[in-house]
């Protein structure tokens, strides 16, 4: 099954020509899910190879308006590439995002009269207080919902800290177990982490074909972990025949951040594959990134390796820094000079470090069977 | 003194890599006024040579997505390019749109924690209930807004249609009367008309030094109007020694809509230098046009023929149609023919077809003398 992940927007604060706003898509077993939506996200789709009408689930990592302010168009862009005879169909659009989004888009959608042609709900997560200075905390009369829910809503999840796993349960199902975590920024902000199941190991045919069995349905069986018996009575057990499961990849993804709060980010991103990380200023401007509640490459790098990832992949770059094709010779603000910051802090490591350019596809290959 | 406008978006439904979402800004006496705010337009003004900072009006339209998703971000990266030492002299961005803007501005800059360098107040055009199909009335409820206003917000004005006019009067000052109209639309939508107020005439040079007069001081009172009384007693009267005045330029800029809405938009309207249309769909498809609350080239002509219009120019364009510059040989839709469309119906009518591009700047000259 092949996995990967597209970049749409790696600039921060605003969207600009060079760099779209936050947005990226993750992309597995055909289902498009999109982490951030900063203005302008449903144009950079366009000028993308994804198509917007996949998108299944969305993941808002905070409620700046450089995450979140292209969401309600591309919603109703979506709607409008959808069939309409295909209503009945379509499966409702999961939403994640901090407390107050759920209102952002009934506001948004209900004063412009957008109609969707597919359900939504929106799931919210609970922010604890000392996720953000108190002045970037939502009081809930901003965040309470007056009057009915918009004609496409269906209703959401309020989704609380679990306090034994320090993280947020989003659901669970065949495939993927998704968490969310606390990040310390100046308003609440959340990580994602994406874990893939792991899925059992290859039928060893060898094996089956010495004992009697023949490809078909009983192959089937002992691969979904069942037994078998055989005419002769005798019991094929799955872990007879079954090679190593293979374990799941395991993709995170952090909001804007200038720290990670408590053991729950370290814990879900316990030897990621991919660890998504921003990188909004070069570690000479340490004092002002965390100002703004923002991180430099080496506090990123730092992450990285306290949860041992295998790759760390840096993004949300500051609109100071051009990207590589437009960087010019002797230009004060290097965007490759964040990279080298970034493996300087990882010497040794194993840790290997990736820039995020706009439109930049991150293939995540399959693990090996340990 | 220089007037220009540029269309920094002319597609309709949502923004496109080919077609920004509606936005154009005129500029007069070195001020931008920003007519809608389609999604992706603080991008386009990036692209554009204009300076977003300058912009100290904005007109909406109507509250479709098209025409507003992109306000909030405008107003954060407006803000973002102010120069946080002269907070104290910045001027309040005066917004003007339909019921309903202020509450959407409140809430998404709220939720958003967005905080500006300069103060913004909302007036709203409350329309009436024959501007839009019933569902596309906004209820009360939804747009009261509850709780307190935004940091940076003023108290904005209410403005109610003027019966006599059957307009309603933004404001006026020395320079300009800004009216607004009703349009028939999906929702209520309005058109603007801005016009100049007329211009003394120049100063007859050669009579005034016959009359022993010299440039200075007493030049400029003759100008404002006032008489001048020389040394040996002649009272000199402005009548007597300025050119017959300049007539203010008129510009309209109308919201989507299939008709207009009683005598107010031809009266504000009549002999427009410059009537900016919309033209979703070519004549052919006028059926789904209509049913869309849409015009064709066809009905754009009909109104700029109604009032007297000097030019027309169509935007909003279906994004079936491809910018000109890559239009290919056989191509179904030409927006090309658009023009030719309205062109046939403005035959012998004296009444020139400007097609609106993205970026296309048309410079408004001053008129003559009558
Ligand atoms: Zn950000
Ligand atoms: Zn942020
Ligand atoms: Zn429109
Ligand atoms: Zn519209």
């Amino acid at each position: 099954m092949t996995m990967d992940m597209t970049f749409l927007g790696t600039g921060s604060a605003y969207p600009s020509p060079h760099r779209g706003a936050s947005a990226l898509v993750l992309r597995a077993e055909g289902e498009c899910w999109l982490f951030d939506c900063g203005e302008g996200t449903q144009t950079q789709l366009m000028r993308s190879q994804l198509r917007a009408g996949r998108i299944t689930k969305v993941f808002i990592s905070h409620l700046h308006g450089d995450h979140v302010f292209g969401l309600p168009g591309l919603l109703c862009t979506v709607s409008l590439n959808t069939n309409p005879s295909s209503v009945q169909d379509q499966p409702c659009v999961e939403i994640y995002g901090p407390r107050g989004l759920r209102h952002f888009l009934r506001v948004t959608l209900g004063l412009t009269g957008s109609q969707l042609l597919f359900p939504y709900a929106v799931h919210e997560l609970e922010p604890t207080l000392d996720q953000s200075p108190p002045e970037g905390q939502l009081s809930h009369e901003m965040t309470t919902e007056s009057g009915p829910l918009h004609p496409q809503e269906q209703p959401g999840r309020s989704i609380c800290l679990d306090a034994s796993s320090d993280c947020y349960l989003l659901f669970e199902d065949k495939k993927f177990v998704v968490r969310a975590f606390r990040l310390f920024h100046r308003v609440p902000s959340f990580g994602f982490s994406v874990q893939e199941q792991d899925r059992p190991g290859r039928l060893k045919t060898e094996l089956l074909k010495e004992l009697g069995l023949k490809p078909g349905p009983l192959y089937g069986r002992l691969k979904a972990g069942q037994s078998v018996t055989l005419d002769n009575g005798r019991v094929v057990l799955p872990s007879e025949v079954l090679e190593d499961p293979i374990p799941g990849r395991k993709v995170c993804i952090l909001g804007d951040c200038s720290s990670v709060l408590g053991e729950g980010p370290l814990k879900a991103c316990n030897r990621a594959d991919i660890l998504v990380h921003e990188a909004t200023l070069g570690d000479e401007h340490h004092e002002k990134a965390v100002e703004h509640g923002h991180s430099t490459p080496k506090m990123a790098a730092a992450v990285a390796q306290a949860c041992c990832a295998r790759r760390l992949v840096l993004y949300h770059f500051s609109q100071r820094y051009k990207p590589c094709a437009l960087q010019k010779e002797g230009d004060d603000d290097d965007v490759v000079e964040l990279q080298r910051q970034a493996e300087d802090a990882l010497d040794g490591s194993g840790i290997e470090v990736t820039l995020a350019e706009d439109f930049f596809t991150l293939p995540i290959p399959l693990r090996r069977p340990q």
